[in-house]
């Protein structure tokens, strides 16, 4: 499933997706460290993971867009910029020896996707047991996922990967059966706005994630070359920003939330309106 | 729209023109997180989502930057520094199949633009539900008015040019509605050094994201080539710096003003002249 060439827009298309990728990255992962004191102590652990999740990914998108840049070179006939010729008529031809390395991807995974479960359940800060109780079935079964799909991610036989893919989706079911089912029964005792941010979060887990295996299916149902790879490439790039810097702010506003209800002192410290904005009468 | 070729000055007026954005970006970032402790919690939000917006835009001036560096060659005939020559007579010439990505600008925008907006709401600590309906209005209007200009900017055709910038213009036009208009009745209740500050904040808005539709425009009025790049380059720059560093400061500001006038204990220790600058005769 070799990318030979690009056409400008498509080399285009794929290097600023990527920048754009790394930038949120990098964003999310000092936002969250520098906003980590607005919440109560208990809930600064999820705020951390999750600050780790997004400078993980921001080393993998640094190593990705590195990686595609070296990977491609212009190729014009004769001169490019000749009479006549624009930017436009340049096209992208792979450097022969070097690869477009689609394997960050995979060890990006199976470091953020355990942790991106783990920020969900400690953000929760429920009783030891229950907390302990979710994570062993969540994260093992996380592993198993990636694990499991990346024999067919890297096998050009269409049936190779329908195994890999059906055994792949067992952890996936099995995750969703537990966030959906499982933890439900713990959100039951959380506030209202809170239990509605979590049904959120769970949501977009499960719209971001099923990027992933429709995406690993396109060679399946034929749809390959060029234009499959620069859609791979902006689906992974955009699913990542939504599953990892969206995930990690709802995360942050379910952990400020909590702390609201929580501490009576930090409710009124941080969303008391300003006395400043209630008019000049104040005493 | 290709600049193929550039004097030395040209080459080097770009060069530390965006150089100066970077530094001015990783400068204001630094600042803003160091100084964060220095306003009340209610207003640090609105200061880490500036300095979230300034180390975004160093992202992209480093990359802008690098991006240019690559695009120019020096060339001269035969040895550039040979006898009767100066550094004056080197000029640039765009490398072949290398191009100048200007595609950084509009990630960067799309990320910072409802950002500036969302740290300029922020700051006032309004009611939740008045914050929550200047935010809906303001940010989408943002996002609309970057996507819309896209299109226009990339074309080389005017009319096309013409038909996608008057779109963005209409998002434009109601965001500042909403700020010169609806923003003033929550401007009243604010104090007096505030108030005034706040309309600084509006203008400053206005002036500098003037620009960006000017520079826009110079091709629909036949100023192309190298000096209409120089003055686009330059012309953004210097915007970038006052709408995102200036900016970020004046929002730092009025948060402090804001802290001084909700808290007597903060005025106290914050603002009150210090015993050690009042004479020796501190009983």
């Amino acid at each position: 499933m070799d990318v030979l060439s690009l056409t400008y827009g498509q080399f285009q298309t794929v290097y600023n997706v990527l920048s754009f990728a790394l930038a949120s990255m990098i964003a999310t992962t000092v936002f969250l460290l520098a906003a980590m004191g607005r919440v109560l102590p208990r809930y600064r652990q999820a705020i951390i993971v999750s600050a780790i999740v997004t400078l993980i990914a921001a080393y993998h998108y640094w190593r990705i867009f590195n990686s595609f840049e070296a990977a491609y070179v212009a190729v014009g006939e004769g001169d490019p910029l000749a009479e006549g010729r624009t930017i436009m008529d340049v096209t992208y031809a792979l450097v022969a020896g070097e690869g477009f390395n689609e394997g960050y991807r995979y060890v990006d995974w199976i470091l953020t996707v355990p942790l991106l479960l783990f920020e969900a359940i400690a953000v929760l800060a429920l009783a030891p047991l229950v907390r302990r109780g979710l994570m062993l079935k969540l994260i093992p079964a996380a592993i198993a996922m990636i694990v499991l799909g990346y024999p067919g991610e890297i096998s050009a036989d269409t049936t190779t990967k329908a195994i890999w893919g059906a055994l792949s989706t067992i952890p996936f079911l099995f995750i969703l059966y537990v966030l959906f089912a499982e933890l439900s029964k713990s959100m039951r005792t959380q506030p209202e706005q809170v239990r509605k941010d979590l049904n959120g979060l769970r949501w977009l887990l499960l719209a971001t994630w099923g990027v992933y295996p429709i995406s690993y299916m396109f060679p399946m149902f034929g749809f390959d070359g060029p234009d499959a790879f620069v859609w791979r490439q902006v689906g992974y790039s955009i699913a990542d920003v939504l599953a990892k810097c969206w995930f990690g702010l709802l995360i942050y506003k379910i952990a400020r939330e909590k702390s609201r209800y929580d501490s009576p002192q930090f409710a009124e410290d941080e969303f008391k309106e300003a006395p400043s904005s209630m008019g000049g009468d104040r005493a």
